[in-house]
């Protein structure tokens, strides 16, 4: 099933509702209003009611949203009701902090492989991974894992996202700082930090 | 000057046309119109001139906007005109990744100081920064560092926040997954790598 209508603004902000549900339901929480879950947030409540209006009305006026039904509702739309399996490519700095990540487990993430090209790195452990030969990308296919997340070096990041497009992965993380071209079928999100930050001083207070 | 009307979500898009524009300022060309400009970003032309909208018109019909112009009118709006100096606390695995990234020169960052905790890191350097302990950061002050970067663990983001905006920081970047609660004036964006991820199996076909 499909929400075609979901903007990718709505998409955006689904998992930051969702990670603050989970915030909510490990208190006890049973059930918040649009308001209670602006607030806990910092997000504005219409643009809470106007996201979930998008998939069907699940709040009652006056007792507010039950927090399972949110979460399973969310989980559904997200697609993240099964375990998504993930490789990285590029055990770095950034790629050790991936790994070392603890928040990808709530969204029902699972990192099970991690390739480098460094034969310094190769057939080593981290959390539990061992690190593969990048050269062995295409066993993806067969393994099942349709997801990735490239740490690599900006010079190597295509030819990466070549050998994940061709070992069948659907969609990955791009943490390299620079464009990536893919068929039009799989889908690319590119994180760049610096990014994040130059949207900062537009906030700050000229002194 | 600030322009009240932009919404958060220009502002995020704000820094994404930038570095498109900055590439194709390398790569020698001029002007560019909505369109050609979309197709580069993989994004849409209504939605650049859109944004585009909120602060003046400077782009002429069938000419095109004028790269180094728009450049400098985002550069302006994001108050990214002059270098702004970061502090980064926390140089585990995700700090020397955020210390070793290229990205930051772009938009005018410098990250000219580290801090950590452990003591078998401080008075090393890394990228030619040298790592002060973290009581040092009060310091940030008289060396007028306003904004921050957060690569702590969980557990620690709270109080490196708190003396982050003890020391007179007005924005940072929080890589910690979790929730810090800072006076209304300080901006914090949470950067969490999960929750990225956890918008890609939406956008991938089932199987």
């Amino acid at each position: 099933m499909r929400y075609h209508k979901i903007s990718d603004e709505t998409i955006r902000r689904l998992p930051v509702y969702l990670r603050g549900l989970h915030v909510l339901a490990e208190q006890g929480r049973e059930r918040i209003s649009s308001r209670d879950l602006a607030d806990f947030l910092g997000l504005n409540p219409w643009q809470i009611r106007k996201d979930f209006s998008y998939f069907g009305e699940f709040g009652t006026r006056g007792v507010g949203y039950e927090i399972k039904t949110l979460i399973r509702q969310i989980n559904k739309i997200l697609r993240l009701e099964a375990v998504n399996k993930a490789a990285l490519v590029g055990v770095g700095n950034l790629g050790k902090a991936v790994l070392a990540y603890p928040g990808f487990k709530m969204y029902g993430f699972d990192i099970v492989a991690a390739f480098d090209v460094s034969a310094g790195k190769i057939g080593k452990k981290v959390k539990n991974i061992e690190i593969e030969d990048a050269s062995r990308i295409a066993s993806l296919k067969r393994r099942n894992i349709r997801l990735g997340i490239i740490a690599v070096p900006r010079e190597a990041a295509q030819e990466t996202a070549d050998a994940l497009v061709g070992a069948g992965v659907k969609g990955f993380l791009n943490f390299s700082p620079c464009h990536v071209t893919v068929p039009r079928k799989v889908k690319v999100i590119t994180i760049d930090i610096a990014m994040d930050l130059a949207r900062l001083p537009y906030y700050i207070p000229a002194n």
